[in-house]
């Protein structure tokens, strides 16, 4: 069953073999096998998100594994529903691959999504499989509300306290030392490879009356930006609070990457870099107002301020884009000068 | 806003102007633009299905417009929520492109989606999107049963009539045409280029009590092979019927198509496998107590028998895959000569 390529396996055969690695939760009535899925929706709604990764721009077969790759699949997909404040219910897989894909690579990829699954609360209730010439692939994951209103991008104050449940910075730091070339740092590879979001932490800022939450998935100042902008705020962090709240794991990698490069003094900047800009964490960052008593784990950066007084502050350019030095957010009360958050196409 | 790439719109740029496009319908209450869509289920459960249509592999650009594929990637999904007895509430579109294709090929795909969807009674209410080497497109939609149980694979039972509903062969013989380079025949190469499902006859046919009920795209043969399987019966078809409800449009097709080729003769062997193997129609094959009065859309076209008494029948081979000559459907009580279903990764 594991020997051989997906060749050899043919489509059916393929879809079973997969279909035994991945449970289909609790949720659903039909799963894998039928026209569509049906899943049970309790609040009468359903909170649902798609998300693509694809070889050689999300991932490289050389540095991740085919579970390494399920899991961050099922990871992004699964951060949006929580960003929500809803409850992980079901993910569809739709996987494109070489027919020459070794069939062993598709079960550790089908073990990683429903790893991840799992540790969700979610099943894996169908899919889509095709042929072509790299690694795509489409998660799409559904949620339910549980009778909270969803928490959208759109609602912070100003007054309200910004605040971070989930490591920043840790993908980021791991990428680097990868690309590095150094070794050691195990946690901090782990987090660029098989990121861990804290679902259960979306339901809970949504019971805790968040005003409005995104899973930084292009880095805290691009998708704090995204929620200044909906939200006609202006989102101001503090740079010591960050330091404080996520440069732990971080400050000795940067101090190793300043090392093998040879240059010195910079490792605060480093750090402070990975966590506003690096992305790919899947953290969840919401707005609350500033009476709420958070848990440990919901650790405050920053505050919401009006629009239009800020120093530095000024609108979304055209690009719609959040742009260092021009966007609504400030770090310290000023425009950040690093290099701002990934941007497609360009 | 038309002309240029998608590298000049960049990605955000990029999602207002499909956004722009796209109506979100009347179950979402939140669409594109947040971590994820919020879409209304009444009935308590979501319906969800999830296709891809990748360029090279389900279409060609020098073939298709924009708008085509838009139609056709919105079509393959929202039928297999048709087949389920449900109605489409909403799709979500990730779509992996060029920085270098045209902004004008996206909004004419944006529009063929939308037009689509509309034709279903669903909105678009979220996606993806990522630079890549060639278009790719994961469309996943969702549905609502509206109170009725789900109509499985499995249900047929000895003695139920076998209907179609839409279409069969239409699509093929447009392929065959457009790739012999025969012009004229305008409403099959249509039917090739943009497929249009009949979703109201998927509800329609669970209000009747359909037993069983499948999207047909890989071709009638195979996919009432999927229903047979799954049924644990035969499913034997009528060619005579099957010809007088399809054939119409088809014989002068193929007429043309034998003349093109020098040869003659084989018209009607031509049109009955496209009717039984052609696919890509996405019409909908359902199974019925036989006491059941039929609207007339409804096509008979064959009968479900008990397994094992069949002449010519057998058990599925090991790849699980319906084969010519061994599967558990027949045409006119023996097995169909021609070349089956399709099968991807081989």
């Amino acid at each position: 069953m594991i020997a051989g390529s997906l060749a050899d396996l043919g489509e059916w055969g393929l879809i079973r073999a997969l279909a035994s690695r991945m449970p289909q939760g609790s949720f659903a009535s039909v799963g894998i096998g039928d026209d569509s899925a049906v899943v049970a929706t309790p609040s009468g709604s359903v909170v649902a998100a798609v998300d693509l990764l694809l070889e050689g721009r999300h991932f490289l077969p050389s540095w991740s594994s085919g579970y390494d790759i399920g899991v961050k699949a099922a990871a992004r997909s699964l951060a949006d529903i929580a960003a929500m404040g809803a409850k992980p219910t079901a993910l569809l897989v739709a996987l494109a691959a070489p027919g020459s894909l070794p069939v062993s690579w598709a079960m550790d990829l089908a073990s990683g999504l429903a790893s991840e699954a799992g540790r969700a609360g979610a099943g894996i209730v169908g899919g889509d499989t095709a042929s072509a010439d790299s690694v795509a692939l489409s998660v799409t994951a559904l949620g339910d509300l549980d009778g909270v209103p969803p928490v959208r991008r759109s609602g912070a104050r100003p007054g309200d306290v910004v605040a971070v449940a989930g490591p920043l910075g840790d993908s980021a730091a791991g990428y680097a030392l990868r690309s590095a070339g150094i070794s050691g740092f195990a946690a901090l590879v782990a987090a660029h490879l098989r990121p861990a979001p804290p679902y259960d932490a979306g339901p809970e800022a949504a019971r805790l009356g968040a005003t409005a939450m995104i899973d930084v998935s292009d880095g805290l100042y691009a998708d704090l930006g995204h929620v200044a902008t909906a939200s006609g705020v202006t989102i101001d962090v503090s740079a010591p609070s960050l330091l404080e709240a996520f440069a732990g794991p971080l400050t000795a990698a940067a101090a190793a990457l300043a090392s093998a490069r040879g240059d010195g003094g910079s490792e605060q900047s480093t750090v402070l870099d990975w966590v506003l800009t690096g992305g790919e964490d899947h953290s969840l960052a919401a707005t609350f107002p500033a009476s709420v008593s958070l848990p440990p784990r919901w650790q405050v950066i920053g505050a919401a301020r009006p629009r239009g007084g800020e120093v530095g502050g000024g609108e979304v350019g055209g690009g719609g884009g959040v742009r260092a030095g021009g966007g609504p957010v400030t770090v310290d009360g000023e425009p950040y000068a690093g290099p701002g958050g990934w941007q497609h196409f360009r």
